[in-house]
């Protein structure tokens, strides 16, 4: 598929994230209200506000849940009049009133998360992180090559691209130590993942297909995990507040329908999949994805660069699986991929792979050596779909490190 | 305390759940419409009809999410204006009028639940699971006596008492099978529970004593576990699907001010507790619990009784570890206290400890035998503090099991 062209110029650039044919969703803030957009090149379209055949009613809120909620055939006919609106130089002069610099506007989160989902499916991550705790014979878990694992997190804690994130405290206790101690989290580390955003509710258990089509589309994600709180505290019932402090989404919603050129299959499987996980045809998308790390005031480093098409599991196939139990499914439901990773060491998705451990610092452009996350690390995610002569862009997903909060009295003891 | 009583006869009867002294929230449907509503002996009060003092802004949605996010004092000022309507005969003519038969009324969800946490706190359960799965020295994780431990369940799946719960089909894989299948749940069980209202919102650490006065009431709790699906999920990141088909709650919340005078401290620690757990006073409550199972057709059996004090971990212990790393709370999270298990083998709050993992069947008055739950059983949960002539009764919370769902030919294969 080629670029489409619009009367918005920059959008026409092979650089821009945002040509015609991506018209990502997103919620901003300019002029001191939050709104609703639509980004094309450099620009955001004020979607509320230009009526021409867009439905007032699915912009009264500043989220995109109410578009979700009103169904794929609605999801197709926005997009449509969108693609009409910004590529026909007829509605140029009315439309283009309502066009706001991405520059000037501020950006909030795009919808209302309704519970958070966050699994762990990319073969290669499982692979290093149960070498390092288990070693290589016993690394992948015994379900692993049939459930695509998940466990439930905290949708309180989803926050949007440029939201600081404050080092938290918690229960650590070291191999030497016999007891645990309060403190601050050493091993802070970053997940990078794709986040689905199930735009239809479901009751009962749903198939591959069907679960595909309830996806409305994916945003970056980083599961900022806390490493030490989480290895005391895990065993028996799953990581709880090692995974709770934040985690960080990026603020456009790339739909559904703008990756549907750049599907691409599951791996082959290692081990045949129950009947009810077979996917009728391709479910991921081959899109780049990248992990930069800048200190604090000085420049960043990519640190790691994965592509979406090595997870074992897609998002389709995880949904099918949250269903089979018969929990009901939810408008604004979001998914996390689990942390991508590659077979190359520089395209592991964590610093716990990419330092293994701990053990070998990643050298940064400055020089600088990271085994985790110093206070001050600007981390930063992007991940792009690469067509002939245009690229769908997810826009940065980034988050500051702060420094943790000093301790209360009443937890000093 | 003793009983206060009320206009409103059938509050002043010994064996009544609803005194003056409860003036538990719930929403009912009558007549076609939900309204929010509070129990008065076998009566309730529509509450958002009355006026008198009662602000109708609080009740315009049916649910108890305004009235909690609206704070501490209105939650007092609320109460108090209650109990001088249906205590002082004056208001007995205007108020009389909005009094509905609970007989005649359907119960409805309280409160929109924003997220659901489930906890492992009794330490009699803890000890019965782990005894059972890896030996009695091994039985308490090296965690739990310094860690409330808890994860997040599905908001989704939480329905009020009387809805019925369909068996679950999932993965299961026995340890004779080397592949796993796809089934529905053999083992489908209970969990005694307390759920915990958080009725404040916090961002960053709260301490125990912030914690207890964020929280609005209580209701009864039963966590449908699949125990076969879970065995086969649970590791590494703890239980899923086995959680997810439904988590029935009672449909009043019986507040924290009501329980007030039954207030009693946790049990001695075996092991200190880092100084952020410390409690500032007594947090647990004494709340006799009951379970009782009815087969299809059948008269009810009471197959076990315990007590809430009983718990290791109060609900406001709970909730401050939740706030640890900085985790958002919200208005309307629901917090499950974890199975409550006593000593005796017959205070036990789950069929899998009752029958020692389907080793020794509960007999049931009828003579019929219990494994685990059979597709119509009934199992009904009741709470009750008693004081010295009167009862705060928690209503019932129950729900019948239904057959498992004929499984699609997509699934089937």
């Amino acid at each position: 598929m080629a670029l489409m062209r619009s009367w918005v110029e920059s959008a026409n650039s092979p650089e821009t994230d945002f040509p015609l044919n991506n018209l990502p969703y997103g919620v901003f803030e300019a002029g001191g209200h939050a709104r609703m957009g639509v980004a094309i090149g450099d620009r955001i379209l004020d979607v509320g506000a230009v009526g021409h055949g867009l439905d007032p009613a699915l912009f009264a809120e500043p989220a995109w849940n109410a578009v979700m909620a009103a169904g794929p055939e609605v999801w197709a006919a926005l997009r449509a009049r969108l693609t009409e609106l910004l590529s026909d130089p007829a509605h140029r002069a009315a439309v283009e009133l309502h066009l706001v610099a991405q520059d000037s506007a501020r950006m909030l989160m795009p919808f209302r998360v309704s519970e958070y989902t966050d699994f762990y499916a990319s073969r290669h991550h499982a692979q290093n992180v149960g070498t390092m705790f288990r070693g290589p014979e016993n690394a992948l878990p015994p379900n692993w090559l049939s459930i695509p694992i998940g466990y439930n997190g905290r949708a309180s804690s989803v926050v949007v691209s440029g939201t600081p994130v404050t080092r938290p405290w918690g229960q650590l206790k070291g191999p030497e130590d016999t007891l645990p101690r309060f403190g601050s989290c050493a091993r802070f580390d970053l997940e990078l993942e794709l986040g689905a955003i199930v735009g239809q509710p479901s009751e009962g258990m749903v198939s591959v297909a069907e679960a595909d089509r309830m996806i409305f589309g994916y945003v970056l994600l980083n599961d900022w995990s806390a490493r030490d709180i989480q290895a005391w505290e895990y065993l028996p019932l799953g990581p709880f507040q090692a995974k709770a402090t934040a985690t960080s989404i990026s603020p456009w919603i790339v739909t559904a329908a703008a990756l549907e050129p750049f599907r691409t299959p599951t791996p082959k499987r290692e081990r045949p999949l129950l009947p009810y996980l077979r996917e009728p045809g391709p479910m991921l998308y081959d899109i780049d994805l990248e992990v930069a790390l800048a200190p604090e005031g000085g420049t960043e480093t990519v640190i790691a660069c994965t592509n979406y098409r090595e997870m074992y599991y897609s998002a389709a196939q995880q949904l099918c699986h949250h269903t089979t139990s018969g929990c009901p499914m939810r408008v604004g439901d979001l998914l996390g991929s689990g942390t991508i990773s590659g077979a190359a060491p520089d395209s592991r998705g964590s610093l716990l792979e990419l330092s293994w451990g701990g053990k070998t610092p990643v050298v940064l452009a400055s020089g600088e050596e990271r085994r985790f996350l110093e206070d001050g690390d600007t981390l930063t995610l992007r991940g792009v779909a690469r067509g002939e002569d245009y690229r769908i862009g997810f826009g940065a997903c980034s988050g500051q490190v702060r420094p943790a909060v000093d301790l209360p009295d009443w937890a000093a003891g």
